[in-house]
């Protein structure tokens, strides 16, 4: 779970009560596992919440009925939590609770609400004179999560630091002969004994002809002599995600290894080197995309630059490329944002080079969260 | 990814096509990935398929187009797969082969789906003549997939027997004077170098009075004399989830430990006793909760009784406890299926027990898959 102080917690509730009485809506139902996570501390599986003017709702399941009373009377309790256990089904306890709050307009992530969900619980509610009305309600979690407050800063901060850490043991890792699922392996232990919770996603180790997949799943296949060994890991630190890339080669590099690494590294550093606040996060990704481009490599990037990172490994801001079919909304960077910088070139059949630091939007520009040695390391 | 031959995929097709008709839908959009996984052998973590009765529509991103093509002519190739690679965004690309596919009625996933992306879609489709009418499509996908055909059997027969191979190893870890956490990063190597892709969920190691919470998380709390441990943990094989519990004391039980164990074990003896086809699955359920409420502890198995395994760890069908509000659909069981049987007993304070394996209902009964000691084994 995560420990964020009580007077943190009361501040995004308040946040989002704000944006609550904008849209006119009494209450809002919380049904995504991350929202619940940010709003609450709750560190479980299942749960949803009823976040009102005049306090929450915490539906969940016996499993976990002990280890919310654990968190009453800490530093970490959630204000105004009002529990509630299931009974039966989730929806239909969160439909008694809806009915019993008097509500009118009732908001629902619709990010997140399936639509079967949905339409069970519009039904269970019922409808007119004194039924509350379901309403869709986006965006106001996402943009208040994408912005990080002080105590996140704090723990990122931290996070970042022993991501670095992590990496330098991590570099001494690979070597010739070993398996790319025993590296990952190895890379796993290193994560959790430095103190990380768990890894953050299943760690990538693609070697040679593999790295040019970006989402390529460790193998059975030995790293042999020139291989390019993409190893993208991260952690889990107080429930918060922090994520890292760094590509090694085995013995001597290829000129072409060379070279492609050196323009990865240069759309890496070029694209940190322009974060401020107010910036366009179409243009982060654009200083990355334009020295890859004019190093004769923009095809082989094929992904965006960046994700924002918090309690979930993707998550706002996108730093993608400006394009008519993307969702162009909440453009601009500002200080507090958290975001992955990883550009990458993938050329089937060959091998691929990718490079992914953790950046903090400041007031003044940007800071590097995982301070770790970029060049092309031999192993 | 998954290696369902080419031969089981088109059976899988003919079936949703089947259901397709009777439903009177001219294709379906599955955004599910685990659906897409059963569907088209797909291992990635991004897709979405318009599955219809002349084809297979597989949209992806550029991340994955290189994976998609290493499958064509392999013995595990999707049938009938066309390749649309994403431009912009999934939606934007899925309206798009929506529209060009002269489609009059297309099915979704209502169970998957959320209420902003079919709003979305449901405008970018337009309506009026020639524009495809979106039609809620629940249930299919889920009732196919929870009877395993021949090749899934096969699977999980060896993935159980892997799994029970693997807890010879962990019951050999656990000792007094480790910690939870590092007790679950062993567990978690041992599953991953017997040959499991990786553990199916996060290993659980609760000890002492951490094992009254069923869905703890692995602490620095150090394994002492006298404690009862928990250790839930599982595999994922070619992609299909296997999930195993055990309760280990550390040096002598007690009385009560004793008595707590026997109960859970006398409970999932006998819930796996009655399993057979035509059984309702509350009716395992109740065979288990009756043992326990006998023997005084009904008020202490606060969960269901197991879950269906498959490409996820957690799917049809559900073994729970009857009660107005839980879903009643689908309640007979079939020859095929495969789900979990783990009743526990947990006392806040104390610690508690839970036993769980791994069953497929065969034409007469039942089989075990995980054949692995259960009584209450001291470390």
């Amino acid at each position: 779970m995560p420990h964020a102080p009580t007077d943190t917690l009361e501040r995004r509730h308040a946040r989002i009560r704000k944006a609550l009485r904008d849209a006119g809506l009494d209450a809002v139902v919380v049904s995504a596992m991350p929202n619940i996570a940010w709003l609450t501390n709750f560190g479980g599986s299942s749960a949803c919440v009823v976040l009102a003017h005049d306090g929450l709702r915490f539906i969940t399941d016996s499993r976990y009925v002990t280890a919310v009373h654990e968190t009453r009377q800490t530093p970490h309790e959630c204000p105004g939590l009002d529990l509630v256990v299931v009974d039966g089904s989730y929806d239909a306890t969160l439909a008694e609770v809806l009915k019993a709050g008097g509500f009118g307009r009732v908001g629902f992530d619709a990010g997140h609400l399936t639509v079967a969900r949905y339409r069970w619980l519009e039904s269970a509610v019922g409808s007119g004179d004194g039924c509350p009305a379901l309403v869709p309600f986006e965006g106001a979690f996402e943009a208040a999560r994408s912005v990080k407050d002080d105590w996140e800063v704090t723990l990122f901060r931290d996070a970042g630091a022993l991501l670095a850490e992590v990496t330098g043991t991590v570099l001494r890792l690979p070597r010739a002969g070993m398996s790319e699922r025993d590296l990952a392996l190895d890379i796993d232990s290193v994560i959790v004994r430095a103190g990380f919770q768990k890894p953050a996603f299943d760690t990538i180790v693609a070697s040679g002809p593999n790295a040019a997949l970006p989402h390529a799943r460790p193998t059975k296949r030995i790293l042999g002599e020139g291989d390019l060994v993409v190893l993208d890991f991260g952690g889990v630190y107080d429930s918060y995600c922090v994520d890292l890339t760094r590509t090694v080669v085995v013995g001597q590099p290829s000129a072409r290894a060379r070279e492609v690494h050196a323009a990865v590294l240069e759309a890496h550093d070029r694209a940190i080197a322009v974060t401020r606040p107010g910036l366009s996060r179409f243009a982060v990704d654009a200083a990355a995309r334009d020295v890859l481009t004019a190093a004769g490599m923009g095809a082989a990037f094929g992904h965006g630059t960046g994700h924002g990172l918090g309690i979930e490994v993707h998550e706002e801001p996108r730093i993608a490329k400006r394009a008519p079919n993307v969702d162009a909304s909440r453009e601009r960077l500002e200080a507090g944002m958290v975001f992955t910088v990883e550009p990458g070139a993938y050329f089937p059949g060959w091998g691929g080079v990718r490079i992914e630091d953790d950046v903090l939007v400041t007031p003044d520009g940007v800071e590097l969260l995982t301070a770790a040695p970029t060049e092309l390391l031999t192993v």
